[in-house]
């Protein structure tokens, strides 16, 4: 029997696990003008992109360096590693780059020393700046990392992503729209009527499903983009995805890193977002942006011509009448929190259990304890990450009797630590913009991404020892991520596994909410749960906070198998270290995956929806 | 019989018409370093300051210099004008004024060299910049302006802003609230739940009476001080005072000088906004600010008691339920354009007129003209102001026959010269801050804002001399605002009188819109407009845009006798340039006006708020 993948190395199924990046050595020499260096490396490399030398590119950077590229040198995300591969790529990109400039218009862009191993043990100090670039076909931005080799300053990593298309920039600051035109037009119709015959009409080149974070994100990108664009959810209003979760969650990312796409959260917005108010907020985002959102709508068939390229889908719009749509691309943006994942256990679906049991997506909230007038009922919640926590806490604030149930480990950081260890210097108050953040972030190729994480969560978990130690004491069991990279792997790599701590922990540790550990669960019985091992738990209510199905099998169940057996699997690593099946072709022509929290769509929704207008616009992609 | 006072010289009643500020001379020596004469004329400043000799302060100003103070000094908006009434308001202040910094922090207000006549002839060069200062009770901004006099440099014009109040400063950026309390809380509410009880509760020491602009943004300011607040409103849903209006409606101001606080519109909003996008954005306003706003509700009876300085006002909520409140303060919000403004004109109320006769505020937007199928329409629409010839415009553009019927003169600017010469540098893409622009604004004294818009639409005019005198030649009677001091000038001293053209001005030169000048109505007859010259313009549908009442007509309306007899009138200047009545101690206890454009709300509303916090407070306002 082969041995078992320990918990906290699970990855997602078939995706790559890249090892961490030996640190490089540090400069010898950091009494030196960090411009003028980014300067002739950038001159250099201008010359030999013009010139067509591409093996002179290759010796800018160090054997193992890096290339990041999305969407500069080809029409989908790429990590090209060596200097070799790189003069390759190269060489035969179909997108002419040139003019890389190095950015000197803010303190936080210009190229200076930078300490690039967060753990500061081995310190490794290079030069980092960010540059603009341009091609025939856009303008971009990026950042590029250097190290000494041999008394030489070297390229290990470079980043290049496209922000605008040339002839379709977006319509911002000195471009905005004027919103009026002036002068007579005869018949003229007002903005409203403008808006709701557009809303109706729902001509869309693309069909998004789903209008959470995702889909908003992608609609507002392409939007920008000039692309029509019609969102479809089956939720009566805009929001509901958030709303009609569990009573008590309130975001567990600081606003900082939640900032959506042209419309920034103002500087009165509380550090955490509850989910109402960010319903509220999503409500309010796509009239700001004045995308086309039907709601109440769901798709009832689907099916894609190969030779017109055009997908025929058929929607029932508002419960009321059927719809047909002819978009050219789909993005399925149903998100991790689409369709419940229930485990299969003996005595569920046959109802044995006599109490209440549900999913955490239906649950409604825990419900009062009159104190004196009734006995206090039991709650048992199946799951052992952020959902579960939050509703293991709502139970034990309203006098319920709370046992969590945790099957395996879980990566436990506090939220102090998540907001000055993981988030810290990119995502803060007074941090740089956000697009800025993003690009530093973004810009990492995956496997110096880990190393960066293992030092961060070691920092982490020193921070956040007593509650770790608390936490095994009273027999909850934590882990250290993949490769011991903490709570940003295991999002990436596995998509789950943690929980950032907003207080349950300490319920954990003072014993008021009780944790039965490492057991599989057998059956529900009449008045509880029996596991493996024969203990049988009482209970009211269970709730499986079990999670979400992975966006491929949601695919299967909203556009059947003909797609979903096409489709590549998404989450977690391909062997570059960019993701799979998500943000780039999913395999099936003229369908694309979107999903993540609310920092990931918005960076990736404009690399998303670039690709989808370059296809549209037959850029070569 | 007195001579009339010419129509473009016409100002609120009661006003005072203060002259323009004869220009000082300019520096003799302007290649000096502005920094250091500015920290020499601060730190006199402070030194006299310190040591309370306020004749020595009298020495810093030149004799016909300014102290405009909004609340550093004392508890109402205030213009000092000369150096020995500065000294004498200085030493009675109840505050004591210190620490003024020359602000250095953005390139903006620093000290430099300014031209500060915009006409440039004559050319009136001295040294801006803009400060921050410290009381015992606050912290502010301002600006001061100098001139050289004798190769002296003296402080011409001196501002202060009061900002925040220690102890309630406004949580943004880094005070922002958390958003969620981590940690357990029994019986713990969500923010829904929350906001719901709040909301419905109305617990409100202030009573905010019109939620439009002026109702949100005053809402807002006294929430950030942490003042309970409920405002109401006879309207169904936020944003319907906009909403409701006519149809073509998009506001005539420019996104960049229309930002409202906290919330400032993203930079894909378009330059002029559709009433019906604004008022979304109203919607909006009040949920991200969390403001408890009742709708469909009106004010029945209130009673102010002069023991207790309560209000007893009772409302009917929502159509449904009669709420006694007892704020200690009102806010009346019903702004410009609250109660409908008819003119008293024979066969009107009688109902002779057979067509449609509406006020602007009730006209729906004109019907489109069956070509062929039907007689063209006719419309009459009386008044000459931006609303006017909206409707115009919209009747024109719909196929009717349309007449505009100006009794006096209209002060007109192209939308390009508003843009280009009124608000350019302040108010344009790529701008300084709002809230610096608001304060160079309303940094000058009226005397010399006078001035300087005397300037500016002697430029203006110059810009837009074809359209002018194509609308002469058509018959339309220009004029150039009271003093010459154009659009702006007509605003604030007089309420209205203008037009910013959007097009409609060539329809008249084009004689394509008809113009009936100079004529008032004797009575409406059967089939149209009868004229006191005799003749009878016939008309399908007649629009009055006649205007609003003014805001102490409309608190007799809402309030009552007993409280109108005790304001003072609202709008135009005091004998010091202030505005009268509003934004300051109305006359009545606890009774305050507020009110204005989007801009003129956005900066004001701190005012309003901050004094009524004082009060509230017991700070010895």
């Amino acid at each position: 029997m082969a041995t078992p993948i320990p918990s906290h190395q699970r990855i997602v199924p078939g995706s790559v696990n890249l090892p961490p990046y030996p640190w490089p050595a540090t400069a010898k020499d950091t009494s030196v003008d960090p411009v003028s260096i980014a300067e002739s490396v950038t001159s250099k490399l201008n010359g030999s992109l013009s010139s067509g030398d591409f093996a002179s590119i290759s010796e800018l950077f160090i054997d193992n360096g890096f290339w990041r590229d999305h969407l500069a040198l080809s029409w989908t995300p790429r990590t090209i590693k060596t200097s070799a591969a790189i003069a390759d790529y190269l060489s035969s990109s179909p997108t002419k780059l040139s003019s890389v400039q190095v950015d000197l218009t803010s303190e936080f862009r210009k190229p200076q020393i930078a300490s690039f191993a967060p753990g500061g043990s081995p310190d490794v100090k290079g030069i980092a700046f960010y540059i603009k670039w341009g091609t025939s076909l856009g303008t971009g931005r990026g950042v590029a990392r250097l190290v000494q080799e041999d008394g030489e300053w070297k390229i290990w990593t470079m980043f290049t992503c496209l922000v605008e298309l040339k002839g379709w920039e977006e319509k911002v600051g000195a471009r905005r729209e004027l919103g009026v035109e002036h002068g007579k037009q005869e018949g003229r119709k007002n903005w409203r009527e403008r808006r709701e015959e557009e809303q109706e009409k729902g001509e869309g080149e693309v069909l998004v499903i789903g209008a959470g974070q995702s889909g908003l994100t992608i609609a507002a990108r392409l939007k920008m983009l000039g692309v029509k664009t019609v969102v479809i959810d089956t939720n009566e209003k805009v929001g509901d995805n958030w709303r009609k979760r569990y009573h008590q969650l309130v975001l567990h990312d600081p606003v900082w890193y939640d900032h959506m796409p042209y419309l920034p959260f103002p500087e009165h917005w509380p550090v955490f977002t509850p989910k109402d108010k960010l319903a509220e907020w999503f409500e309010f985002y796509a009239k700001a942006l004045e995308l086309n959102i039907w709601t109440s709508t769901s798709l009832t068939s689907s099916k894609w011509n190969e030779g017109t390229k055009t997908w025929e889908v058929k929607v029932n719009k508002g419960g009321r009448e059927e719809r047909v749509l002819r978009p050219k691309h789909i993005v399925l943006c149903t998100g991790h929190s689409g369709k419940k994942f229930m485990p299969d256990i003996k005595g569920l679906s046959e109802g044995v259990f006599k109490g209440l049991a549900v999913h955490s997506a239906d649950f409604a909230g825990a419900k009062q304890h009159q104190e004196g007038t009734e006995r206090k009922r039991k709650a048992v919640v199946v799951g052992a990450c952020n959902s579960a926590h939050d509703i293991c806490q709502d139970y034990y604030e309203k006098g319920y009797d709370v046992t969590m149930v945790q099957r395996s480990s879980t990566c436990v950081v506090s939220n102090k630590a998540a907001l000055k260890v993981l988030l810290a210097v990119l995502y803060e108050e007074g941090g740089p913009p956000v697009e800025d953040s993003d690009i530093w972030l973004h810009g990492w190729p995956s496997e110096v991404m880990k190393s960066i994480q293992i030092d961060l969560a070691r920092i982490q978990r020193e921070m956040d020892k007593d509650l770790l130690e608390g936490l095994e004491k009273a027999g909850f069991r934590t882990d250290k991520g993949v490769d011991e990279g903490g709570l940003f792997m295991k999002y990436l790599q596995r998509g789950g596994g943690y929980y950032i701590d907003v207080g349950m922990s300490q319920l954990i540790i003072d014993r008021k909410v009780k944790v039965k550990q490492g057991e599989e669960i057998e059956e529900l019985v009449e008045n509880g749960l029996r596991f493996k091992d024969g203990e049988v738990l009482e209970a009211d209510e269970i709730v499986f906070a079990t999670g979400f199905m992975n966006m491929r099998t949601q695919a299967r169940h909203i556009l059947g198998d003909e797609v979903a057996d096409r489709v590549d699997d998404v989450w977690g690593w391909d062997e570059e270290g960019e993701m799979r099946g998500i943000w780039k072709g999913s395999g099936h022509p003229g369908f694309w995956f979107h999903g993540g929290n609310l920092a990931l769509t918005r960076y990736f929704s404009r690399v998303a929806a670039l690709q989808i207008k370059a296809r549209l616009e037959g850029l070569g992609a």
